[in-house]
C-alpha cells in the first residue's frame, strides 16, 4: 500500500490539470492520491463527444464551445486538436499551484516496489526553494539527509522560491520522433533518487506530461503556444512554454527543479505522426535555442506579464525571419496575457490590459 | 566479486595521484582495481618519515626534498602540510589522464551490493562527450538506455570533449566545518544513479577527492593553490581548483561532468580542526565566486596556460583588495604555470616560459 497523508497538502490550493480526447479511466489509478484535488478537465477535439469521468472526482471540464464562449475572439490563441489546449485550464484555475498530467501516465513504482505518490512529490519540490545560482553535488541541499557541500557560499543557502518542478518518466521516455524510429524498443527503466535546480542561464526540454508549478509565481509564462489544427507544427507546445519561462524564471529569480518524481508513461505515440508533426520545429528549435539562450529582459519587466510580453516583441523582431509563424505566435502571446489578465483580474500587474473583466457567459460543466 | 576487465582501460595512460602522511594501507582494497596502473604518491610533511606502500604496485613517491629539488625556488608554488601539495603529482605525471584519492577513501558498493571500479567509472565518464550547452532531462544522454530528449537541439548532440570528472562519496559528506559542527552525524546514504554535466556558466564545488581529469585539455588549471602552512587558509584547494578550471572550460568549450562514481568516504576530519583552516575562506568565498561567475577570458586566450595567466592578473586586480593573500596566490598561480611548462615542455604552447628545461637532479624514489 502506498502512504498517502491523512490531510492531502494544499488540498485547497492546487488544481489537477488534464488535457484529453477520451474517457479519464486512467484516474482510477490515481484514485488515492488525486481524488482529495479538485480537477481541471480541458476536453480537446470534437466538443460533442463525452468524456467519462470516473465516479467521486471533484472537476470542472471544457471543450471547444467552452473556451470559445469564455474567451470570445480571444479563444485564437488556445490551441485545438493539440494538448497544447491544457493552458486553458492554468488560465481559468483559481488555485495557487497546478499540477498537470497526460492521460497516458499511470502511478510508477520506485525501486522497493512502492507506489510513488507524484503529487505529493511535486508539492515538496515546489514548497521548497531552489538553487539556480550555485550547483549543489549532493543536489537537493534541503532533502532529509542532505545539506550544501564545502565551497558553498553560505549567502546563496536561503535559495530562490520555486517556480516550476518537472517530473519524469519511467517505461517510455520523452523522445522526438527521430529518436523514436531509431530505438522504437528502448525503454527508461533507471529510477535516479533526485531532484535538483537547472541552474541560472541554462535551458532544458521541458516535457508537459508530469510537471508542476506555482501559478502566481509563473502562471501567465506557461503558455502552451500555437500547436495541432492549422498550425505547421506539433509537439512544441511544452517546449515553448519551457523555454519562456526559463528565460522570466531567470530573469526573476525563480528556480525551476528537476527529476523526481516519476510517472510511469505507458504507450509511445506514433513516430511517423509524430514526426510529421515535429519536423518544422526540428529546423526551427536551431534558431529558437540561441534566441532563448541570448534573450534578455529589461529591469522595468517586473512581473511575469510583462516579461512576457517584452518576450513576444522580442520573438516577434528577431523569430519572424525564421517562418511567418512566428508571428502569429507573438500575436498570440499577447492576446494570452490579455486573457490572462481578463479572467485574473486579481492578480493582473500588467499594463497591457486596463480594464478587469469577469469570466462572461457563465460557468462550464461541473462534475460531481 | 567485482568485476576487472581482463585488459584495464587506459592502463598506460593513466597515473593515479595520492597525497598521504601515513602509509597507504588503504590501496589493499583498491588492489583489485588500482594495480594495473601507475601511481603518484606525494608524501606530505615530514620528509624524513617513511611511507609504506603494500607490495606489488607500480609506483613514484615525492616527499618535500623532491620537491623542492625538482622545482628549485618555483617549489614554492606547492603547498606544504596539506593536502594541496597532489597537484605536485599532476605536474610530473607524463600521462593523459590523471585519477586522484584520498587516502581515507574505500570502495563503495552501489545497491545491489556490487562494488564499484571508481576508476573505470571516470575513465568512462572521460572518454564519452558532456552537453553543457543544453541540460538533458535524463541526464547522461550517452548512457546506455538513454538519450537525448524531445527538444534537445540536433547540432549540440554532438556534445563537448569531457575535461573533468568528479565523484562523489557515500558515507562521510564532504561537509565545511560550520556544518559538520551542526550535523555531526549526517552520513550520505543516497546512491544517485547518475552522471550529469554541469552547464555552462554555472560554478561548483569541485572537491578533490575523488577526482579524474584530462590532463592535456585542462592539466594546468588544476592547480590547487596555496594552503596549509604559512598561508591563511585551507580546505579550498579543490574548490580553488574547480573555479578556475570551470571558468576555464566553459572557455574553452570542455565539459566538467559530476555524479557518479562514488566511493566511501570512511573518516570525517576534525570539525574544530577545519574551522581554524576554513574560516576565511568561509568570508572570502563570498567575493570569490561573484569573481569566477563574472571572469571572462578574451579570444586569445586559446590554451589552458593563456587562460591560467589571464586570470591570475584578474585575481591580481580584483581580489588583491580582499586581502594581500590573493596578490601572492597571483604570483602563485604564474610560478605554477611556468613550473608546469617546464616539467612538461612539449605541451607547451604558453608564451610566458620561454625555455622549456629538463627535470634537474634526477628521478625521485621509485617503487617494485
Amino acid at each position: 500500500m502506498a502512504s498517502v497523508p491523512s490531510t492531502p497538502l494544499l488540498k485547497d490550493e492546487l488544481d489537477i490539470v488534464i488535457p484529453t480526447i477520451r474517457n479519464l479511466d486512467f484516474l482510477e489509478m490515481w484514485r488515492p492520491y488525486f481524488q482529495p484535488y479538485h480537477l481541471i478537465i480541458v476536453q480537446d477535439g470534437d466538443p460533442s463527444r463525452t468524456i467519462k469521468v470516473p465516479e467521486g472526482f471533484d472537476y470542472e471540464l471544457y471543450n471547444r464551445n467552452d473556451i470559445n464562449r469564455i474567451l470570445g475572439p480571444k479563444a485564437s490563441c488556445i490551441s485545438f486538436k493539440d494538448s497544447a489546449c491544457r493552458c486553458f485550464g492554468y488560465m481559468v484555475s483559481k488555485k495557487k499551484y497546478i499540477f498537470t498530467i497526460d492521460d497516458d501516465c499511470f502511478v510508477a513504482k520506485d525501486p522497493s516496489g512502492k507506489e510513488i505518490n507524484a503529487l505529493a512529490q511535486h508539492i515538496k519540490n515546489l514548497l521548497c526553494p531552489s538553487t539556480p545560482f550555485f550547483f549543489n553535488t549532493l543536489y537537493d541541499p534541503y532533502r532529509e539527509g542532505a545539506d550544501f557541500v564545502r565551497g558553498y557560499p553560505f549567502s546563496l543557502r536561503e535559495g530562490a522560491p520555486t517556480a516550476v518542478s518537472h517530473g519524469l518518466w519511467l517505461n517510455i521516455p520523452d523522445y522526438d520522433a527521430p529518436t523514436q524510429l531509431v530505438k522504437p524498443l528502448e525503454r527508461n527503466t533507471r529510477f535516479v533518487d533526485a531532484v535538483l535546480t537547472i541552474p541560472k542561464g541554462t535551458l532544458f526540454p521541458m516535457c508537459g506530461m508530469n510537471l508542476a508549478f506555482d501559478r502566481e509565481l509563473i502562471g501567465p509564462a506557461m503558455y502552451f503556444g500555437l500547436m495541432g489544427d492549422g498550425q505547421p507544427i506539433g509537439r512544441y507546445d511544452d517546449m515553448w512554454a519551457g523555454w519562456c519561462t526559463k528565460v522570466i524564471c531567470d530573469h526573476l529569480g525563480l528556480g525551476v527543479k528537476t527529476g523526481l518524481p516519476y510517472i510511469w508513461h505507458s504507450k509511445a505515440s506514433n513516430p511517423f505522426v509524430n514526426l510529421k508533426k515535429e519536423y518544422n520545429g526540428i529546423f526551427w528549435q536551431e534558431e529558437l535555442i540561441p534566441f532563448f539562450q541570448s534573450a534578455t529582459l529589461t529591469k522595468d519587466c517586473t512581473t511575469v506579464q510583462k516579461c512576457y510580453i517584452e518576450l513576444s516583441k522580442q520573438v516577434k523582431a528577431k523569430l519572424g525571419k525564421v517562418d511567418p509563424y512566428f508571428n502569429k505566435l507573438a500575436d498570440a502571446m499577447v492576446t494570452w496575457i490579455e486573457a490572462w489578465d481578463e479572467l485574473n483580474p486579481a492578480s493582473s500587474s500588467s499594463t497591457t490590459t486596463p480594464a478587469p473583466a469577469e469570466v462572461p457567459n457563465g460557468p462550464p460543466a461541473k462534475g460531481k
